[in-house]
């Protein structure tokens, strides 16, 4: 957990997931181009240098987090990768707006969708190719939607999309598509394989069902829930008496952005307020600092709660649904002291 | 706040609210009749004989808060009935379930929604009838919304809806039609005057936009958010240093249920569990106590905070609608020590 007692995760530590393979390793930027076709008044062919030079640069600062980060901890299992909590980074993004792109190309009237497409292509006919697709209107709402061609200050590392890959802040990482090529408008509701039956979630408040059972309704994955974690001591350590130790850790959300983070050093019976670091915006990791002196030996479990500016926090039950999504459990760390 | 220390409200002391006039004040149960209609295989006239003895008797405990509940707090002011938060009540409604009655009358395909209209009809020709939609599917999916007949075990009385009236539990009051009369299965979203314009909320996962501004998008108003209370002591209270108080209130959700309370009494810096009181059901006011002894004379602010099953809870800066729904801020009471 050491990347998370910090708010930006280096590019050499960020997560790498890929759908399909084989996995692109080389792009040739002589002929690479982000295409934009479909319900558009002027269907574009933009090289890396369009995308740098005819609009302009905008950052973010964002948590790219995988849907199924955590997954390894739902019980009952649920089948996917088992991650543990590391599929999650937070960096800074910078590239072109996708609404001014879609502007360039003119959006027509009765636009409802825009899919996207990278160049991980799959080898075999029976895996369908990894598309992806918004909504015209959090598009054109979102300033904050971008294909981005820069993270962390440098181009984009070839494993996180190179040279461009779609950045939606709050939302999961399916939808950042990366080695971004074409982006097509179209006027209906996009339901080919990874929108549907792939990546979706129970249709309701929570995305939970109950434990073992199937949703009757379900609707694409999109805003990521509120989470915390203790980045610093680490589970098993221990801590000495009688001195402070400081604890540190991060928080984010789907965007609203954290308004407050609790620590309790009694398992969640007494909370204090942590301090909270530097508001890098609101898709960021938002780090927490809290100072503990332990009075007696013994064990002690450190349980950490965040809430964002909506009032949305974690609960102390996992929420459960089959392919293990959106896990937001109070996470802890038992510690020894003395 | 003397009602919100319990669980139930007495049916003398819970709220009133009409949207138009003149309204009932007498029924005649000999011509009341609660009419099916529209997209089913057989319409129906129900007396009140038919809806006791013909269908199971079902009961749920649930809360029935007006939108605008605590509206007059909002900050810039809004338009509306400026209620305190004395809008809300708890009580257990016995009637039958909705979804047997259509089932009943033999749902066709291609119903959409179903709309509900009461015996409470404008008596001006420009102001319309109030008429309220739901969806088939959140019908025949609930089994808890009912055609209420009882309210806390005797008939329903006339200001509460005598003889009938809808309880859609978790949702606000604008949904629980009185006096109800006609009900229309319909192959659309019904959108007539009290669900568009009027009962709507920004389309988003706040139902939030900043202060003064005004959403692009509503939707229709629908769950409750999670509120908590201090019913006792009240504000402005003195009490005695050294000598343990009881605080009680109340705290309710839109029905996944509240699964914890925390109480500051130092105004929202340390935090401690409440206890909570039984649990009456996941729609219902859920009780909590908490014993506190100051220790030394002075003013004190005491802050509660409840958690649903979700993990949903409430945020420190009220959130602002146009029509100042959806309240849902810390609530706290300022007490003098000594």
């Amino acid at each position: 957990m050491k990347y998370f007692a910090r708010a930006i995760t280096p590019n050499e530590a960020f997560f790498v997931r890929y759908h399909v393979f084989p996995i692109p390793l080389e792009v040739d930027l002589a002929t690479w181009r982000l295409r934009i076709t479909g319900r558009v008044e002027r269907p574009l062919e933009l090289t890396l240098d369009d995308l740098r030079t005819k609009f302009p640069r905008v950052a973010v600062t964002a948590v790219n987090q995988c849907s199924g980060n955590s997954r390894g901890r739902f019980t009952p299992r649920v089948l996917g990768g088992q991650w543990g909590d590391g599929a999650m980074g937070n960096a800074e993004w910078a590239g072109a707006r996708l609404r001014d792109i879609l502007t360039a190309a003119g959006v027509r009237q009765g636009a409802v969708q825009a899919t996207f497409d990278g160049l991980d292509k799959p080898s075999f006919p029976s895996v369908p190719d990894f598309v992806k697709s918004l909504d015209v209107t959090r598009i054109m709402d979102d300033p904050d939607v971008l294909v981005a061609y820069e993270m962390n200050g440098k181009p984009l590392p070839m494993l996180n999309g190179y040279p461009a890959r779609l950045v939606v802040p709050g939302w999961y990482a399916t939808y950042w598509v990366k080695h971004l090529s074409d982006i097509e408008v179209i006027d209906h509701v996009f339901e080919k394989f990874w929108m549907k039956p792939a990546y979706r979630i129970p249709d309701n408040a929570c995305g939970c069902v109950a434990p073992g059972t199937a949703p009757a309704r379900t609707v694409p994955i999109n805003r990521m829930t509120v989470r915390s974690f203790i980045g610093s001591p680490e589970g098993g350590s221990r801590v000495p008496t009688g001195r402070p130790v400081t604890m540190k850790g991060i928080a984010f959300d789907g965007g609203h952005g954290i308004q407050e983070v609790q620590v309790s050093v009694d398992g969640g019976t007494t909370w204090q307020a942590a301090n909270l670091g530097a508001d890098l915006g609101r898709y960021s990791f938002r780090e927490w600092t809290f100072s503990w002196t332990p009075a007696r030996p013994g064990r002690a479990r450190v349980v950490v709660r965040a809430f964002n500016a909506i009032g949305e926090s974690q609960g102390r039950q996992p929420l459960w649904n089959p392919a293990g999504y959106l896990r937001n459990v109070i996470e802890h760390v038992d510690l020894v002291v003395g």
